[in-house]
């Protein structure tokens, strides 16, 4: 059966019925259902306010509509829907609704082109998506930072270049991903500035000849205002890309979590165990404990990127206003938003489920002279120029490896070897001075590892969430 | 109820449901169902003849597997399927063997894991898909061949910077874009080289401690050979990149046809016509007939791009060997072959059934100074050097645009104005010298657009398809 | 010679010579000598301030990093400096220090990491170039108003699918573009509430033992606060990734309008004439003129979104803190704020010197049938459904492109025999109605190509720019 | 000073000044000069052959050259070259010719166009820089090798999911990345066939009116053939495409090397320790050693990426034939030509001057349960399916995980416990199976990790290196 489809009058010969389907969005674009017909319910609204429709036709029509609405979200309910009935959602819509009240369904695309009711469709989708994942958002930040005031205390190596660097703790680690994310959210809030603008009445690209009150529907429709250019209201895509741009950065710092996830967990460093409930097994191996999640998470990262470079691909280059590669900007975007969404339901979970093994942190925090930095500013502080300093310090550590000691274990007559040239030796206040939560704590600046600077940024940032 | 699984012996707590959804892959994995059989019935009789498995074993598991394949055929023609019924296509086909079988079904898996085994099963699909793709790129290459064939004598503007340029034909166009594809022909045919072996036995990462013949699994399965290092064997997807970079490569080719389809199509240029059953109309413009199948081409390029994007973006810097990333191999490569695959059917009917406006494009190949590197050759020709010649061009070109003349339009006190200091001048000769045609068909050169050359070129490359 | 290093200490063999090479960054990082010489003396004043170093010595530092620089400055305008000499910035400025004031150099590293010194140094730079990059695109929206205002009666015919759609004005397409960079600007300006925020006190990683004032120097270098937690201010580049995607969206908008110019300027269309200073010639055919700007800037978007993709593909996966891997966030970010700057300078002059040719785009205008609509809006004003009404203007394209007519070349009997079992027929009523002018000022919705609307939009926007 | 141009005569305002600098390739097509000279003095010959110039000319253009290429050759050398000389190489040697020869410079350019001479230029690059990397990763095969032979019997664990899965040797681990590697010389190779093909003749885009010996050129270059169509040799950039590809590959295989070389040189591993001439320190921290080489390769895959994403976007919906976009093909090809160089230079002495620590390997391939498979296959062995040996098995491991133990330190009683109820039980025999050598050993599927096999792979491998 032929699609049903809004045009025709001037075509000779049938569309090639492979072509269709390669020409058919209404397998995805049937996503846009809601959002289609809310616009059309205003849409059609309008009309009759401004003496276009009798206030009869408006009735029929949003009655028809509303019932045609009905009707597709039972069928898409039960499975019953025919995703070839028609050509895209809007023909969908249209013919559904002519089906209901007759002809008079023809009078709904009164001054309105497909091209700014999709326009419209994917911002009121993409507004509804970013508000929800903004509030998903701030509940992972949430989890983040109970599970930080958690671990305000637990001492963890810090690392930089995967090698052992400085003591911090759990809680600072994981109070760095808290303001990434927090960023995000900022993010995905300036674009939905962008994204909440009506183009409804922009028409196939030039308005349109019907007088249309376009603030009128904007507002109806929770716009913030109408566009200013019709041309431009039909013919941009760069609220998507913001959106896909913001998301990738998202995935971006997931995918980092995800690294250290699967490093944390892996045999070597033990600092966590991850609940069975977020892992799988094997088909071969019985012993296998896989962290899949934090896996896929990592991998799902290209996937987000990938439509972003999709969309930048098919829009370069693109003359004004619409041309039908644009139909390529649905599949990735709504990827998308269910990859991020499913996301981010799921890894807070597998966060507070996960074992985080304290002392193992602490233990290797003792070992690979994390603490070479501390001995090298207590030089300094002694007045010792802070680049001759490291480069004493640069030798002891080099002196103890050879010993197979860490710095702490020093005694009296090998600190004195290394350092009675430079200082008066004691090696008592070196041990103390040199102990990993003594090193943490006086990392007290602003943002560091500190117990006390950890509180106070909790505190802080309890107050912000809860005043969303 | 809880997915069909292969592992859990280990596990104390149940998968988190959302997780399992996240988690699966049955949904787009099922598409691999007939070559995971394919692999398993080779699998089971190499088995057999390694004594690890007994005859009548093999013969219940492999009539197991053949009932498992029927009813899944069956299932997914008639839409019975439930696609939420195990982890992958793997567990569902072990899982169903066991329901038919019984515990035996159990030792089908005996020396094999599913790394080894989705390595093969997406090689044997790439395969396939590659010989289709092989296949309809030869029949493109035949219409490309036909058309030029056809137009050998139509002469057409040649552009550069989408500026006439000089002149040629439209079948010499149409060669250069045979030519474009048959690179890619050829790329695929060396990426099918690397495509073509078999992880067979490769096992989770390490190979195996039952006595199984890799060899002889390869050559059942049409491998050319098995791969030489197991960690190797189910840790690469190279593969599946190089498959995406040459698709990628052939989709560029037809952006960049698809935008000429469009220019061409346009009122301005007018050079061919779509037909009607490769065009589509305007849902409220009513002479709209737009070129939609060269937009969505030219548009979907971004998406098999975006794909191999996404890929390369999953497989940078995991470790060996297998990582649950990979899992992110597959769908935007289904995607990519199925939309390659549809393009390859639909273009060359597109191009078939277009109306070439002869009579238009020559008359624009007359006009813009085309022939203004025939003057200057013929200058040269005289012993002028070319960049004096050049230069000399230049001014005339000047002095009959200024007269809203073109070259060939100059009288002989034009003419002496111009080159009576250089050369002795005969308006009539090059009058004759600078016809479009004459143009055309000096430039003779290898792969000139000369008629005679062109006809040399399309008898050799109807011998090479001939071939195929 | 040994490259100038701030370490060493630790180590028994050199480096290798050729490691040396590709570990260097001061081939481009000397592109950060200012930021980095800014954020050392920031960093020394509050050292003193807190106590950590005397007053004198802050003196003597500051005095010398004073030094330092002018020297730079110097050898950098006159060619002489050598770019092989220290492995980067922060080493370079360290050890000319310390040739100039002596070991009291090696103080200034005091309580600092190389690491949150680059992140200093990066985000001063992108907060002045992102500063600078707005104001060159108010500058060229400003040109785009003018010539807007200019063409606000310049009648041009509207395309979608490249085919000539509904007539609008030269003067509201230039808009829609002005629209569209308007986005850019406001996406750059939230960008840079996210760059404007000092790391420097993060240290490695973990701040730092030493009581610096974080507050102090973020204020001292005009940042608008602090970052919150140590390792994040040195891991992330988020910064840097939102600022090529605002960039490569800029791009984008770019591309889009030189696909348009790049038209435009073709025989075919003729809209425009480029001038000389901003088009090229060819070495071999005498008579071109190519938009080579244009050209170069679609090209170029490539570039800026390359970028983008390299940085998404670097950072995706690394474990925190600072990876070696994030030196390659330079490179591509310089490259992208050159060319966008180059860009933003040429492409208002191109516009402001180029010929518009009204009467081709006018007469483009009215060939095409780009009333139709307007004859479907006429219909459903009539009482006619528009789905119908846009059946019969269908059929009414055919029969006058059959006649080789226009919609308003048609006659009484012609509009009779279409439309008389519709309506009344007047064809009078309809010519003047399907008029070319008449059809654009009927289109006087908000943003639509009517004259008053666009001029109503242009009185805005001015005052808009006046008050930035 | 204006730039030297090869054409004006058309133009009547000067280029803008700052549109020149925009325009001008020089500062990076000066890489081409040593190529572009060579395609012009085979250029040159063939017009002598041809007739087109005399025996005289042809020898005085000679001279010429090759005097042009010795000075230049010179002034780069010594810095002394002005980049800005011209516009682009051929602009610059065709003007350096006529200041040494006079006029008969002006000849050189007869029958040619810069479109097919840029061609030209960057095919031969290519094509010497293909064979310079295919030569480099032999050597980096070799090394592989040599290490792998090194280390046959040092068992490591091998791990899936970054879990520790089954023991393995260090030697067959390497023998993956030397089979990945041994794909990529392939890809190279095939590459190399379809770069080294001739576009000289092709002219602007229509070939040439004088009679070029087109085939003599291309022998003359050391081309395998002369390209088919004119349009298409001047308009494709797919061999670049296809180098970049082939370029990310080996770079997205060098990143997962690289990743495991970070984990295998941390502390938690400590599998390897980088000698101290490819690792840096910090200039904070003096205990920091950094494996600062495998670091920067794996963000310079970002890089090589990047360029193939920018000149894809480039090249996507361009029409034929050349435009000015495609001169964007050079930077990034230039720049991962150098990255892939250096790289394969460096990374083979980095990973022949590591210290393997065999024994924490060892130790590491015991912990963990790696022989859970042995124990799941001894029993399928028995005869129990393999599905419910897994079973048992990942009982048996949670058994022995809470008592801390590994499989093999279970005693006769506990192995009962677990076992008795399936088979007969042995201690004894349990162990000696379960052990770790023995587990690698019985691994002797063709590819796997037993000794003897990874031996006799690297015979044949050895001999396929010979004889290259």
């Amino acid at each position: 059966m032929a699609k049903n489809k809004l045009w025709g009058g001037r075509f000779e010969a049938k569309t090639s019925e492979l072509m269709d389907k390669f020409n058919a969005s209404l397998p995805f674009d049937i996503n846009l259902m809601e959002y289609d017909i809310r616009g059309s319910l205003a849409h059609v609204k309008m009309l009759g306010r401004q003496d276009i429709l009798k206030a009869e036709e408006v009735e029929k029509i949003t009655e028809g509509l509303k019932a045609v609405r009905k009707d597709l979200r039972a069928e898409l309910e039960t499975g019953a829907f025919d995703f070839n009935e028609a050509e895209d959602i809007h023909s969908l819509v249209e013919s559904r609704l002519t089906q209901k009240i007759g002809e008079l369904g023809g009078k709904l695309h009164t001054g309105r082109s497909r091209n700014d009711q999709v326009a419209v469709d994917m911002r009121l989708y993409l507004r509804d998506q970013t508000e929800q994942i903004m509030e998903m958002i701030l509940k992972f930040m949430q989890v983040l930072l109970e599970l930080a005031e958690e671990h305000i205390e637990t001492v963890m190596p810090g690392y930089t270049h995967l090698q052992r660097a400085q003591a911090l703790t759990f809680g600072h680690h994981l109070l760095a991903y808290y303001f990434k994310m927090k960023r995000d959210y900022e993010r995905f809030q300036d674009a939905l500035k962008r994204i909440n603008v009506s183009p409804l009445g922009s028409g196939a690209l030039a308005g349109s000849s019907f007088n249309l009150d376009r603030d009128f529907t904007a507002q109806e429709l929770g716009f913030d205002r109408a566009c200013e250019n019709s041309l431009d209201g039909v013919s941009d895509r760069d609220f998507v890309l913001e959106f896909l741009s913001v998301a990738s950065n998202l995935m971006l710092h997931l995918s980092r979590l995800s690294e250290e996830v699967i490093l944390w967990n892996s045999k070597e460093f033990s600092f966590i165990e991850l609940a069975d409930q977020y892992t799988t097994g094997s088909s071969i191996m019985p012993q296998k404990k896989n962290p899949d999640l934090a896996e896929l998470v990592r991998g799902k990262t290209g996937r987000v990127i990938g439509s972003l470079n999709q969309l930048m691909l098919t829009i370069k280059g693109l003359p004004l206003a619409y041309n039908k590669d644009l139909q390529e900007d649905k599949e990735g975007l709504f990827d998308s938003v269910d990859t991020v969404k499913i996301i981010l339901k799921l890894y807070p979970e597998m966060l507070k489920t996960m074992k985080v093994k304290k002392e193992v942190m602490k233990k290797a925090a003792s070992k690979g002279f994390l603490n070479a930095t501390e001995l090298a500013d207590f030089l300094a502080d002694k007045g010792i120029p802070f680049r001759q300093a490291h480069q004493i310090v640069g030798e002891a550590v080099l002196f103890a490896a050879k010993k197979e000691k860490e710095l702490d274990q020093l005694g009296q007559a090998e600190w004195e070897e290394l350092l009675a040239q430079h200082i008066e030796v004691e090696a008592e206040v070196l041990q103390k001075k040199l102990s990993v939560e003594a090193a943490v704590n006086s990392h007290a600046t602003k943002g560091g590892p500190a117990f006390t600077e950890s509180k106070r940024t909790i505190k802080k940032e309890k107050k912000f969430l809860a005043e969303k």
